[in-house]
């Protein structure tokens, strides 16, 4: 699907970057890690004025918005074949560069199609964050995880995008199944918990969880058990791979 | 909020309306009418080529997105205090005008902006289409209701839109409450289910429905009865306004 893209110097992209993009529109991308009961996010760190945000871009004039989100998500990453979902597009009218003044970089005070207001589309994608490798983009000096709840003032209007997305996130697991990316093959029921206790930010009701989880018909319980433990050694479950990609198409009624 | 905003000709519009409008991005309403159990979608008529459209616009240099489609709402159906959702965003790179001859205003044929790709933001609402006034916009002949099930191929990828905007509306019904501008003030359970009914598109189990709805604490039962009836004299019931609000701002756990 994606294409071979011209290599842009950071002069050429803030001189002549709209004839290859589409001005006024950009792309958002919160990549939110999962590992060992952490949820984290993917920031980067300005050169010019260090201030972090979201890793994001643009979108050339014949790419499809969607592979242009996959594109960011991947060049950022490393990772590909990455469920992104998209959440919300953002339209202040004062989403500008050119109104904020210290994520102004030098080069592009003469740049006015890269000054100009930007509608951003936001996307989502959670990923097992020991699998990623990092990768500042042209503008940034660090690339690297926060905590969900330590996360700096960002840029613009990151921060919002940033809630608006785990909001989505949660509201996501009512109507998608998650965890196959996240989760070892097989795994047992409170290691399945504890995942969506963590996206939630709170704890759930064990058996209520699990009545619920195993009404959606999409976990497969396994003969063998988890040994090792002090206690009753607990099943093992895996997802039917069938039924999950059902799921992820069809959605579900979890009412978590 | 909104703003007085010139009146543009039509000719002004395909010459000059990228200094007045953000290029390359619009808005599209999929508007859903309710009335006596039938869902509806208003549609557009354009003049020169007789093709049937979703009602939507463009965003002034200065505007929020959402008031954008607060206005073309309010423009084409005279309502005003409408809840809106925001649905999805649609940028597949084929989305020109200028690629879809039948879809083309002759005097809009030099106007480059016009005819060049446009990322469409979509959004949804659901009103009680009996207050609805429909007016035509500026390249229009028609404005008018149609059957969810009877809507005619669209242009572009309006169909697409509206599946998804369906899709969404649906998926909503899982994570807030509706029916307050829909139903009478006090109305029956019988009458709330059909409401739940007709927009999915399928039939529920009434006991499970009630004691689901019931759960959710945003329904008041009124000492009264409806009468008139054959039957036993069902309850009335009606929305209790703040815990209905808080509901549209917290989300839901419906699990429909």
């Amino acid at each position: 699907m994606s294409k071979k893209r011209p290599f842009l110097t950071e002069r050429e992209l803030f001189e002549n970057g709209h004839k290859y993009f589409l001005p006024h529109v950009s792309i958002d991308n919160v990549i939110f890690g999962f590992h060992e009961n952490e949820l984290k996010v993917l920031l980067l760190q300005w050169k010019e004025n260090k201030r972090w945000c979201l890793p994001g871009g643009f979108i050339y004039r014949d790419e499809d918005v969607e592979e242009a989100a996959i594109r960011v998500l991947k060049s950022r990453t490393g990772l590909d074949n990455i469920y992104l979902q998209q959440f919300y597009t953002f339209g202040d009218p004062h989403r500008e560069r050119g109104k904020h003044s210290t994520t102004k970089p030098k080069a592009a005070k003469a740049a006015s199609w890269f000054m100009e207001r930007f509608v951003t589309i936001g996307y989502w994608a959670l990923v097992e964050f020991s699998k990623v490798v990092p990768k500042p983009d042209e503008f940034s000096e660090a690339c690297s995880w926060s905590d969900i709840d330590k996360v700096p003032e960002l840029i613009l209007d990151h921060n919002n995008i940033l809630d608006k997305a785990l909001q989505s996130l949660r509201l996501n697991l009512n109507d998608y199944p998650v965890g196959k990316d996240l989760l070892p093959p097989k795994f047992t029921m409170p290691e399945l918990l504890r995942l969506y206790e963590t996206i939630l930010g709170k704890a759930l009701d064990r058996r209520n969880f699990q009545k619920k989880i195993l009404a959606l018909d999409i976990l497969e319980r396994l003969e063998e058990r988890k040994l090792g433990g002090a206690h009753k050694a607990p099943f093992l479950y895996r997802f039917d791979q069938r039924k999950y990609e059902r799921a992820m198409k069809q959605g579900l009624k979890f009412g978590l």
